[in-house]
């Protein structure tokens, strides 16, 4: 199973914001990486090769993206268990159970807005990929299959979401 | 970027809806697979490797299951445009528009709700995954970063939704 890389994202944000550091994930507390990754405009270059391989995708408000974590070493894709968000305060938990990039296949996904076309060239809004990072596939949104409102999450992940938006609140 | 699988889908759908023939995609037009792929339960066996990788995945009631759609040949691999589930009365579109499950990179991404973990195995209902599927990964589903309820969906594919559904209530 290997990948190829069908396009790159350019973002503003030129670091990830989780890193692996002996064995665990540790958070470089950059809020304005989270607040870019959030609301900042990234474009999506796909390849020439690939030409015509975005055509339709205008007729859809949202894509999801998939990237490949480029800085996730070897280390990064042995980890199992980990303080989520590198935050020792609460318990370890799996990989799988997890938002981290930092995983045995580090393929992310995000579900963002399409704001242009532009041939090769997308604008989308929220992307939380960093710059650099190798595009994987691009896929139309469909919110029969992918929007469950009503989904439960863990309370230690609705914690920290909490807690990331007060802090962004204050700054 | 290589891939190493981290589990296998145990599905009672054992051959893909969807095949590429002649450079383009072609419907088998298996109704009852598709009703599978939209209701029936299938299982997610982790390898003994990745033991304690799930652990938290319970406090979830969604989760996004990455897998290789495994059936897709080279050729399927190099398609640009297709007509979207093999219809000829539609214009053709990019892959990257489409939900074709042979495209560049064969990574499928579905969003199903967790019904059960025992230990490594997960039980899932609706996953559209064909049986032997290598799993890549499997993540938390959160609402707030992946339902979009309001999104827009191109007219051609409400338009297949719409007649699919129709199809299956005439059954």
């Amino acid at each position: 199973m290997k990948l190829r890389p069908v396009g790159v994202v350019k973002s503003e944000i030129k670091e990830p914001s989780l890193v692996v550091r002996s064995g665990d994930l540790a958070w470089r507390g950059v809020l304005e990486d989270v607040r870019k990754g959030q609301s900042a405009i990234s474009e999506i270059l796909v390849y020439d090769d690939f030409t015509g391989i975005l055509d339709g995708i205008e007729g859809f408000s949202h894509i999801l993206v998939l990237y490949w974590s480029h800085f996730t070493s070897e280390e990064g894709r042995s980890l199992i268990k980990v303080h989520p968000m590198g935050r020792k305060d609460l318990p370890k938990v799996g990989i799988f159970a997890s938002c981290s990039p930092a995983r045995p296949n580090p393929v992310c996904v995000s579900a963002v807005p399409l704001l242009e076309r532009q041939g090769n060239l997308l604008k989308v809004r929220g992307l939380d990929a960093v710059d650099g990072s190798p595009v994987i596939d691009i896929k139309p949104y469909h919110p029969r299959y992918y929007g469950i409102s009503e989904a439960k999450v863990a309370s230690w992940m609705k914690q920290i979401g909490r807690e990331l938006t007060k802090a962004l609140d204050k700054e």
